[in-house]
């Protein structure tokens, strides 16, 4: 499955459209986020996202986790946000 | 209901704990955040504590929602994180 990669200098406004639209085609989104700055944009961005979901009648809930990431030859703990409908 | 405001201060294992307490007592905690470092030890607090509900049987998702907030004579906007089992 395609991860979704979230920056602290993603748009949260962008990264929650892309959530909305990978929910409503496959029904679960993964969001991935190392560090603070990123992983706030991450959650604003699935906020956001819950509402564009409501839309639809979609009730999107949030399940977040660690999972670790290869950078080059460096292991990082990322946060990993999983948004399916409840 | 008792809001559980996590600061970018908070060890992220002792909001998890009471997390986890709050949502065994009464199957709902609320989490408040203000910004970047606080609403990363908060996401990092319901991932732990997600663990330690799941040692109970317990599937807890989150809810993150914008909220706003009066602290002196400022508004600002916090990230709330409302936890429950699915």
């Amino acid at each position: 499955m395609e991860v979704l990669k979230v920056s602290a200098k993603s748009r949260s406004t962008a990264v929650a459209g892309a959530i909305a639209g990978v929910v409503r085609e496959v029904r679960r989104a993964e969001v991935q986020a190392i560090g603070a700055g990123a992983v706030n944009q991450a959650v604003k961005a699935v906020a956001i996202a819950r509402g564009y979901l409501a839309e639809d009648g979609i009730n999107a809930i949030c399940i977040p986790s660690f999972t670790e990431v290869s950078i080059g030859e460096q292991e990082r703990t990322a946060l990993k946000l999983v948004v399916e409908p409840r």
